[in-house]
């Protein structure tokens, strides 16, 4: 048969984007495993494995862990549309562009939505979160622990004991910490968390991995209308995979990456990870101030994933991010919404969290902002390089 | 770092139940290609691909085909949400699981379904077909093209026929047949059909090819409340896979494997490769036919991806299966629902329909039932050959 089409030759890419992030040699061998059926008890037992790892990961005892057949954004999707329901008020604290996608998804299933919203890239302040909330008496908080717009750390804890005060369940977006950071979903008290495979988890992207609190669990028992998603109801997911009845063909292929990538967490230890994730995000800062950039998200409140240096006056974010794809093939992203033109996003994450890669990084930003004829104060690679030193 | 968790060893079935089916060492090879970000020009370039190849498949001109990111049941929600809302009528053609499971996701989103249903395997008559459809006026009309429950084809033109004349839209269900028997979209004149990968096309699950028609188009914009999922919404995904906006991660690994699978159908011809289903299911049903096994679908009305001969009487199916798994590594399925414990789900499917797997299949078969007890009344490996031999 004429091979018509060649094989696909992919550009090698360094991705320091908000991910997908670099995905290790040992997730693609993964991926060259044998597909078996989705009722395999081969299948079932990685499926068992990889419910244990993402408690470990998650940093909770709850049992029901699962991974989601689609992207971070079916995790979000599973959330609101399993535990809203037409009427169901919900109370969003947003201070980027994915906290208000929850609110956006929530109306659609007919939730009544009530926001407290700051600036993207603000922090909330605790007391008057949780005054909202007091106030408002939803039946559903939802925040963003990391926020991929912005850059953000949004502290779940306040939110959630107000939330529980008022009986109401908590959704946490966990899309850009699980894996490099702290979701801690246990000492938070979030109910119901979800996240993606291809940040901290270093897999290409196509599952979501989520975990569901015991009391978020008996109040989908308790629904009063059928979840509007099939393919998204979480009760026919577990009966899925804790009781092996067939719902969905649910992809071995996605279930060996993500298996692969959670045990290289487990191997590592999540808390030497994530300390590893936030030297390297340190080093970075330090270079980028180093350089004269200042961060748009202020200290303490910063993903360690996630890097938001503010564009400096008079360079053409874009022409940036131009030259580095075309000279380095490196991927980073820019802004969008209130902030386009004005941040970078530049992600550390997972496999690609490492003290080379910083320095990498910022040789590059330097040479691509020297060509916008943007003058560094001080080499952001030598400040990188005394702040990894330290750490040592 | 200790390696906690050894590499994954999955075992190397032989998958010929109703899917995954084999997959190609060209398509295990693509996932091997970096992963690019979702909104990389590379990746565009492959999803372009991707639309082209799906309209080549699909037959079709439409020019909005495309792959949601999750499994083909996901791509069933797709049709449902986007094209019912509350108070939408839709006419169900059922005679199988799948058809039902249209229904289920239908009421979900508010449509008041009606049924024309016949047993599980029982074909419909056009005539009345027509009459239903004619008589109900529904807003859209839903079959299953190919039934995986039970192993038939359904006809979609005179559906397709008598939905137009009442301004109807058809929805239909190619899980089983894209890849592996004509689909004909346009032909049929079929307004929105979606399937899965793991099946005809021979890659893993994961993604959900889609073709809408410009009729369904229109339809979607004319919409009086926004699609319930926001994870489906076509027009959200459109202006990601067109625009080029932003709308969720799409994996470049599973975008790479459907290429792939795409690739290898165009370089074959997409009539050689039904022709070569067609051949290896009539030798397949000449072999079980002469072991004195009766085919649950009458004549005319099978499927050649997915073979469905009745258990024998006193045979119990699920050691028959055991069997075959146990001793040879070979994946069959049995029937559930009414055809519980009453047939086998025999698939023959893309790169897994062979002739020598058709004489394989057979013997294994042939051993397992003697195992069993049950004599077969001649070799169905004898049949089969003769017949291959005709045929060629």
């Amino acid at each position: 048969m004429p091979q018509l089409y060649p094989p696909l030759e992919a550009p090698k890419r360094l991705l320091f984007g908000p991910g997908p992030s670099p995905v290790a040699p040992r997730v693609y061998q993964a991926m060259q495993q044998n597909v078996v059926g989705h009722l395999d008890p081969f299948f079932f037992q990685v499926a068992d494995e990889i419910r244990e790892l993402l408690g470990y990961v998650f940093s909770t005892a709850n049992l029901r862990n699962l991974a989601v057949s689609g992207t971070g954004s079916s995790g979000m999707e599973a959330a609101v549309a399993n535990f809203t329901e037409p009427g169901t008020k919900l109370a969003l604290l947003t201070n980027g562009f994915f906290a208000d996608r929850i609110g956006e998804m929530a109306r659609r299933h007919g939730a009544e939505v009530t926001r407290l919203a700051k600036s993207w890239g603000e922090p909330f302040d605790a007391q008057e979160a949780r005054e909202f909330i007091r106030r408002e008496r939803p039946q559903v908080v939802a925040l963003v622990q990391a926020e991929t717009s912005t850059g953000m750390y949004n502290q779940a804890k306040p939110v959630c004991e107000a939330a529980h005060e008022v009986d109401a369940l908590v959704i946490a977006d966990c899309v850009t910490s699980l894996g490099g950071m702290p979701v801690l979903v246990d000492e938070n008290g979030i109910d119901i968390a979800y996240s993606c495979t291809q940040k901290g988890l270093g897999c290409p992207p196509g599952l979501a991995p989520m975990t569901i609190s015991p009391r978020a669990l008996e109040r989908l028992r308790a629904r009063q209308t059928p979840v509007q998603s099939w393919y998204l109801d979480l009760e026919l997911l577990d009966t899925y995979y804790s009781g092996h009845k067939y719902h969905h063909t649910a992809s071995a292929t996605m279930f060996y990456a993500l298996r692969e990538g959670l045990a290289m967490v487990a191997e590592e230890g999540r808390e030497n990870r994530w300390e590893r994730h936030r030297r390297n995000h340190l080093a970075f800062v330090a270079g980028i101030q180093a350089m004269g950039l200042a961060m748009h998200v202020p200290e303490g409140h910063r993903l360690w994933t996630l890097n938001t240096p503010r564009v400096p006056e008079g360079v053409d974010d874009a022409k940036v991010r131009q030259y580095l794809l075309e000279r380095h093939g490196l991927e980073i992203a820019g802004g969008f919404g209130p902030l386009a033109g004005k941040i970078f996003r530049i992600g550390l994450m997972g496999y690609g969290s490492t003290a080379d890669n910083v320095l990498m990084l910022l040789e590059a930003l330097e040479e691509a902002l020297a060509e916008q004829g943007y003058q560094p104060v001080a080499s952001g690679k030598a400040a990188a390089e005394t702040a990894l030193d330290r750490a040592r």
